[in-house]
């Protein structure tokens, strides 16, 4: 969800520049951890509206509306590190994707207990133990590493002309 | 969680006395569904503190605790139904199950997604679907079916003994 549905780069941004005057830019964090771009990152997912109020990444909305026709859709978002967030997570998935629905959620810590033939994701941990056809979402803290066995994709336009 | 760890129909036999001062036995229910048992269920459910405040099946704490010795646990809730409910089960589990951590819990809506070797629950429709081991804790609702592939257990201490 969050780094592929919910742009979080762009929430750390403006949670950062908030948070210390300081403007940055994605090239800037390209290549770094979350921790190590925003240094208050522990901060901000704990700040009220952190999640609530996080911009989509372009187009995903209508792609995966569009996939939802053709495809069984489950959105797994590592959310139990961050209780709080649990609310505001399925309000903003109400929000932007109402033909989800809440047999389609699953909030978790660890996604390998998840059973699916394919799995759309940021980070190289959640991908690399899942058995199916994986697609890595390009993110500044996953650059500048090999993509293995992974796909990886630049956009959602590019995901709906993969499985579309 | 619900059936399994915490003792739902227990809870629910509170609340219906509550609202009605009537006092249901488990016999009087024994094969009924939750909402024939309970014509305000689905209100109950949405009352706060129903699950916060759910009492604990006996000896699951005690059990879980000695399997996450030998297995690795994950704790898989029905719970994007309810958001309301999130944050109490969370609450719950880190009362009575404190060696569980947020890695090992899992929120979600359909449990078809669930990828693992054994899953111990109390529903038809969540065992009939896994491809490993499953153990039907029995419970009032899923009384006078055939147990079908699945092992019928009565209680945690019988959950011990064939698992550990």
């Amino acid at each position: 969800m969050y780094g592929v549905l919910a742009d979080v780069a762009e929430q750390f941004i403006r949670f950062h520049e908030t948070e210390t005057g300081e403007v940055k830019t994605l090239d800037q964090i390209a290549g770094l951890s979350e921790n190590q771009a925003f240094p208050f990152a522990r901060k901000h997912v704990f700040a009220p509206g952190f999640f609530r109020t996080a911009p989509l990444i372009p187009h995903s909305m209508e792609v995966v509306k569009k996939l939802s026709e053709e495809y069984e859709i489950f959105i797994v978002t590592a959310a139990t590190e961050f209780p709080q967030s649990l609310a505001e997570k399925q309000a903003w998935l109400g929000e932007f994707f109402p033909f989800i629905g809440w047999k389609q959620m699953v909030f978790c810590g660890n996604k390998s207990i998840i059973n699916a033939d394919i799995m759309i994701d940021d980070h190289y941990r959640n991908l690399d133990q899942f058995p199916g056809f994986t697609i890595l979402f390009d993110q500044h803290h996953n650059r500048h590493r090999e993509n293995g066995r992974h796909r990886r994709v630049f956009s959602w336009k590019e995901i709906e002309q993969l499985l579309l």
